[in-house]
């Protein structure tokens, strides 16, 4: 078998458990994987790309060395890990021009810094094409896996949700990206403030791919249905979208959002509102874990898909 | 410029101290990078590398999966680090086989066990070619750079020295490699009886691109000569090579060998070689520091000349 037939999620889940060990912080096919150490789990991430598939119109190198530590981050952080540092591996051909890895590696450098942590070096091989692998390790005092159980509110964490759709939207229109979703979708950063949440949250998902993708794999994770009553819907993205259907199916099907989404008991729902306000996290409720397996919003099954590398 | 006309090392050069933090455990352009802890150093390495570049004959994707965390350990390992565990990315042409992309992922995840770490997971991605970047982490009590003051002494550590050069050499005359050298140069293991050297050594550098190269990057390093007096001649090398100065080629620039080379001061030498016999070590002295850059063997200077990957 190939693995297009099997799809990136197909082999991921096939190789994920591979020498993974028993008894470790996090699930194998977790957003990050770890080992117990004494004051908690240190988490390790890697996460690699091609630059042709997630450069739009008006990235450069930077955004896209920036971008390759800001989706390491958002898995670490998601995990309630605090980042250490971060190491970017490169692949590129010959011909690349020195100037293009130099920016490369400062934009990786800068996501670093503002999720702060160091770069902590990496490695530049030969390519017939450019490709990054970054990856990060973090220290989780108390590591948050995909858990849930019925009747546990479902919330969003930040407000790139539907910006970074809008921007990978208008790129394969052949647009500009306008100029409100540039800072989502050039410069994303993962939400440290999350780690002020530890306690009050029973489980999180980093979403990249996409929320229904990201609802979904939790969905599978814990056996349980989410049941969407609202989504976050910004003002610009409704104005780009030029409909609320338009504007929801880029919050659904976006992707590249690098935000949390979190599961929290009922009882712990007040605290966690009014410790986001205090730390200055963007928070949606968006609904609740229920029996059965799948996604719907508003009672009608959201599609499964997002982005797929194969 | 491009890429090409700087080389490997010389972009490396240039990359490998943006946004790395002052004070580090280990300089820039070290084995690896770190972070302080509080019980030392944790240290984060990712090295990279095609698929191509490094399957002789007789590899498949389970030895060059191991290959890619074999290599990451030696890294860690040079610089007293204990393996915590491992990560492996992936690129894959979509057409590959689901029983390759295992295969490499199992060949990991066997090297992860074989170092004593797990292997926690990765990530893949479509390609125009195979390639992985693998990356660890490790602590270490006293982080090892590379260090050394004139009159130290010169050590090599490991018996692959020039085994590997011998599996490479036969590869590239179109030859099986012979049995003498596959299991040197298949799984090769980076050596951690090395932790139990803490304190007796002063300074120490992984060596996977050839002897030469690696020491006349020390030498740059430490801004002193590297003078031989011996050099490592296993008797199936000289019986491979067919000549002294041919087994000794093979020592100086062969490549992939994944040991350390270690700098010790000379009143500690008695205490680390009695370590090493307990601790199953091979150890081999071959020369001392002395004033002024470069690597000079029996008083002739050793070509520069090693694997670069541009």
């Amino acid at each position: 078998m190939r693995a297009a037939d099997l799809g990136e999620r197909g082999l991921l889940a096939l190789l994920a458990p591979l020498g993974y060990p028993k008894g470790a912080p996090l699930p194998p096919g977790d957003d990050a994987g770890g080992v117990w150490f004494d004051k908690g789990a240190l988490l390790l991430k890697t996460d690699g790309f091609l630059y042709r598939e997630v450069a739009l119109r008006g990235m450069g190198p930077f955004e896209v060395g920036w971008r390759a530590v800001a989706a390491v981050a958002s898995d670490l952080v998601a995990k309630m890990g605090r980042p250490l540092g971060f190491t970017l591996g490169l692949f590129l051909p010959p011909e690349s021009g020195v100037e293009e890895a130099l920016d490369l590696v400062r934009g990786a450098a800068a996501a670093a810094q503002a999720h702060g942590a160091p770069l902590l070096g990496g490695d530049t091989n030969r390519g017939t094409e450019v490709a990054l692998t970054a990856s990060g390790y973090a220290l989780a005092r108390r590591p948050l896996p995909r858990a849930g159980l019925p009747g546990d509110l479902v919330y969003l964490a930040g407000d790139r949700w539907g910006k970074t759709g809008a921007a990978i939207d208008a790129h394969y229109r052949g647009l500009e990206v306008p100029p409100d979703f540039r800072e989502a979708a050039f410069y994303p950063r993962a939400r440290r403030e999350l780690l002020g949440l530890a306690g009050l949250v029973r489980g999180s998902a980093d979403s990249s791919d996409g929320l229904a993708e990201t609802l979904w794999q939790l969905s599978e994770a814990l056996g349980l249905g989410v049941g969407l009553e609202g989504l976050p819907l910004f003002p610009e993205v409704l104005a780009y979208a030029g409909s609320e259907e338009k504007a929801l199916s880029l919050v659904l099907y976006g992707g590249e959002e690098f935000e949390a989404v979190l599961v929290v008991p009922e009882e712990k729902a007040p605290r966690l509102e009014r410790k986001a306000v205090r730390l200055g996290l963007p928070l949606f409720r968006a609904g609740r874990l229920q029996a059965g397996v799948g996604v719907r919003f508003r009672g009608k099954e959201v599609e499964r898909r997002g982005y797929a590398h194969f």
